[in-house]
């Protein structure tokens, strides 16, 4: 029977592998069952963040070495750029193994890739059902039937630059933005759409190209995506329970209304079975395994009837801000900052929040 | 008998003085009484902040036009640039009346002007001292004699640019850095020990030019202090309990240890009569007049045992990452961002942290 | 007959008006005749940009207390933020003055105000056309009737900030743009397009909805424009020639056409009789009144066949990135950096490049 | 005899290799007799920037694949993070092959590398004399015996991180300073300051810890230092004439006196045959190899008399302004901007400006 295991190591840089050495010298972890890896790095989270592709070729480097060429183009990397505010570099390792039939069910993981985008197929329709066929493989992997069981998806999606959008006019195609920033957030905007399409969050009808990165009802409370330049496909990760796995992991979600509405993770974490009314304490502290949040700044400019000035600020981008928030709102209630925020959270959540899923140790 | 008020105003804009006008015209607020206006202002809160001068601007305008010019100067303005993560502009604006006596002890008001310093003792011994004088003038100015009735000690402190460091230079004067953001940062730590130094917090034989800037085991728990590019003296606030004030207002502090230390605050909101197990709810948090905080990244580079990056990050400065974290911290707390959250804590709580205060309504 | 002088004034600052003043004391400027002042100010250029809203205080309140508040009122005052590079702050204050016949034509200034737009029309074929009909009454003002004779003209443009848009959506109005930063671009292209359009440069029939912003192969090679926070109108300067006119000052213009093309404007530099190989002698540089110019980067991510990376950078705007490198290429051509390089030059000269304007004393 | 070649190839992201590997292929350079390969990659060049590493991680997986490791350990790589403006990020690869002799005295590389730094030395004296030594080493290298015919020297030189500032502080040493930012401009001081002393520039005994960084009437008119944090040494390679070489390419040198200062550049291109009045037309342009500079904002605060507000920028640190800046200077003289501007040139240069090297063909 499948077993989940997640293995939170902090990094000293963006290319520090030595934490991850060590858990799999120790024999803590078996490389043979890394599906994927999530990392937080230290980069702007940005186009030219070029902390996680140094990351990922770190990364890459140690698990060609470990399990050679083939298999460790399988593993899932997803590296999240930003650790504003005082968010903690780290990587967040999920390992499939086989073991004895213990509680269940249990956590479940399952990924997909998909093939690659054409720089003008980015943030439109096309993008969505790409997507939304990719989530549905990967539920099919982690062995989860009912959608209501998946409590998290990650995925990598890509950015347009300014060679990939020279690539499409070549051809004579037309992109859907010429502004390499703002291409990120589109297709994060499409591949969270295309999570809530597969999810039955969101009625298909209403995701059109012209709704793709403007309509803000439409959204999905599990979805997570982040883009990256150093990839034109998708690598989807789907974290959710399911009565075919057992071990001692469990997870659960909630939806942050805005950057401040910690009271839903609270209660996520009441029904994990950790219920107490301010900050954690370390002893419950110490059963979170991984906490894995969206944020992002209102596009209203107002949270709670107040204005912010995340949007006007043209020295840091507003994924920046509400990054650096969302960490301290969050790490407020959980006492530490070792919490994986992603930010550019479009049709992540409602329109200001964003979906927050929390994996814990049963308690002994 | 005198009576603090205290009003917390949004602001649209640095010059937005709409709704400071609007509440003097509706008799909400008579100027005659205002002794102090904080502002936070969107700028980047560094050197080339000109949202704090443009602030002042159009607050003096105002301040004249209804005052005159004699009695418009003698009003404390203390702007504090940025407002990142979803941090709202406001004013809170502090005005002393007589009334009738009510409940007392109450809140009290105190303030006091220093003289300019010269560039050369930027950071220095005699920048300590000027301010310790300082302080014990506003006391004398709230009626508060015991240094433990104090709460907070607000004071707006001047920096080096890269002219006033030619000035000194010109004059054969060695100035205590050439790094005109540094010197912001001398200043915050020269005047907070000064503080220190006046409320008997800390040994003043202890404080040398060499300690300041770099013996963080020295601090104040109840001083905040800013730089500014637009004055060379430094303007001091008081605020704290004086059985010669009655009033509705109440004000106690806490002192977080890190930026994410949230108990000890909600420990004090308990001692002022809010006393919630998570978020203060909109009931409570309609009680809250001003929350006064500062924010300070850890010099060691770790934040409870993992590693942060506000420190080696070269785009964003490390106090703008720590002002939009303890925003989330705090916010979490509270329920809303239009908090006053000031950036470079250096000696003003442990490092890393930062002292809180917090002014409340008494319950009716 | 009318005469045009034009004073360049160093600024210490944002608010520094003390230049302005002695040279006023001075008698060296009559400020009845000020029709105009362009600034460079130090702030990013972009929307968060304070340092235009200070300027405009400071200098509304030397004109007022100077001239009274209805002809204050007249002058034009357009901020530029943004001295990358080795750039100084600076003023140039245009004065019209009637003066005996002298050498003729010369040096012409016209201007003009436009209606404010609705937030909606911004970026739209409707602030295209509102431009051209302002520019055409400007040159009436100059008494410029050959659109040839035109060598300049210089505008002032809105932005929209979340505010403005959440006014529009509120009345059910769709803007052209929701990001606040990328309405800044799209302003000034909309304003470049309405000079083109009323000197005759541009079809008109080409300049749709959808070609601006993003049809480059429209230009005007005559055309500044820079957006502001401070207005919704638009504020308009003509520059030119006319026999209508007399006085000391010539103008010349040309087109580099990217931001290394510094050979156009030696030969501009040669035609108003400053004839130099290298870099200009200190003697002649004394001769250069005023070089006005737009900079770009190009949107192919290409310069001469090399890439650039300015516009892949999320942690500072291509706009900074292209004035620091003009002010450099046209700098080491000049001699000295007190020019005024203004960012974002869509539809203003070919993409990648921009106008350059010369203003000059005739020889002795 | 030894042969020097020198190829520029463009990079197309920080990890390109693709177009040294295409002159590989193609036999235009033999790998064997790589000595350095000196980057401009698109970071922000301050201590976050990690396309230096990714940089390095990549040449070097090439270097050891075609080398073997331990030749691929010998290779100096430099890499120099920052292409602000227009500047075209790009590898410069220095080559050392056998030919026959041909003209003589030609250009001739030597390099070396020195032991680690301890984090306490970095700033001081002990720096300056290990890079002394290095560099006299590296002259060796290059069969150099006369300083005079040193044109340039290159140093990769190391920075502190907040972990070692926190090494050397559980050692109980004190460093330099405890502000990342600022160890990299030290660092860079120390180093050139060593290049000085190496090259007779510098009389030794004014050399005292107190001057590393302060003292700018110490330069060296032919140093190039680079902080990153990669190493804890330093890579050191000298470019200059000697006898002992021949082939086919030339270099000189020129000191800019500020960041405009490129007729002393004009005038070191006529020397080596390339004269011409304005900008390099085409065909010149194809003789240059490379071009190698530095640029720095002046500590006063002005350039040629006007203020510039580089330093005072508390959003773009004055390093990014100054290549920027001098890489439009710069690229205005040469005609192109895939030219070597490196920031922090403290000692390297009066204060402001920087030297500059100029490597080009023999006429044919």
């Amino acid at each position: 029977m499948p077993v989940a295991r997640v293995h939170r190591i902090s990094a000293d840089s963006p290319d520090d592998t030595a934490g991850l050495r060590q858990v799999i010298a120790a024999g803590q972890l078996d490389p043979a069952g890394i599906t994927a890896i999530f990392g937080k790095t230290e980069g702007n989270g940005l186009v030219n963040d070029f902390s996680r592709g140094l990351a990922v070729r770190a990364l890459t480097g140690l698990l060609e070495e470990t399990l050679g060429y083939e298999r460790a183009a399988q593993v899932c990397l997803v590296m999240s750029g930003g650790t504003e505010g005082g968010m903690a570099p780290h990587w967040t390792v999920f390992e499939r193994q086989e073991g004895a039939a213990g509680a269940s069910p249990a956590l479940a993981i399952g990924k997909a890739h998909t093939p690659a985008l054409a720089p003008e197929q980015l943030g439109r329709r096309a993008q969505v059902e790409l997507v939304a066929e990719g989530v549905r493989a990967a539920m099919r992997d982690a062995a989860i039937d009912d959608p209501a069981d998946v409590h998290f998806v990650q995925i990598k999606c890509p950015l347009l630059t300014a060679q990939r959008i020279a690539a499409a006019d070549a051809r004579g195609a037309t992109v859907a933005t010429r502004d390499t920033l703002k291409s990120m957030g589109l297709s994060r905007a499409a591949s969270a759409l295309g999570i809530g399409l597969a999810l039955g969050e969101i009625d298909g009808s209403r995701i059109t190209d012209a709704a793709i990165g403007s309509d803000w009802s439409l959204w999905s409370g599990r979805a997570s995506t982040s883009a990256g330049i150093e990839l034109m496909g998708h690598e989807i990760v789907v974290l959710g329970v399911s009565a075919a796995w057992s071990g001692p992991l469990a997870i659960d979600h909630a939806v942050m209304a805005d950057g401040l509405d910690i009271e839903p993770v609270r209660a996520a974490l009441a029904r994990l079975g950790l219920d107490v009314p301010g900050q954690l304490p370390p002893s419950q502290r110490d059963r979170i395994v991984a906490v894995l949040a969206k944020a992002e700044a209102s596009h209203d400019g107002r949270l709670r009837g107040h204005r912010h000035t995340m949007t006007d600020d043209s020295d840091i981008s507003a994924t920046r801000h509400a990054r650096a928030f969302v960490a301290g709102s969050l790490g407020g209630l959980i006492g530490h900052a070792e919490i994986y925020v992603s930010g550019g959270a479009e049709h992540q959540g409602p329109d200001g929040g964003g979906p927050v899923a929390v994996i814990v140790s049963r308690a002994g």
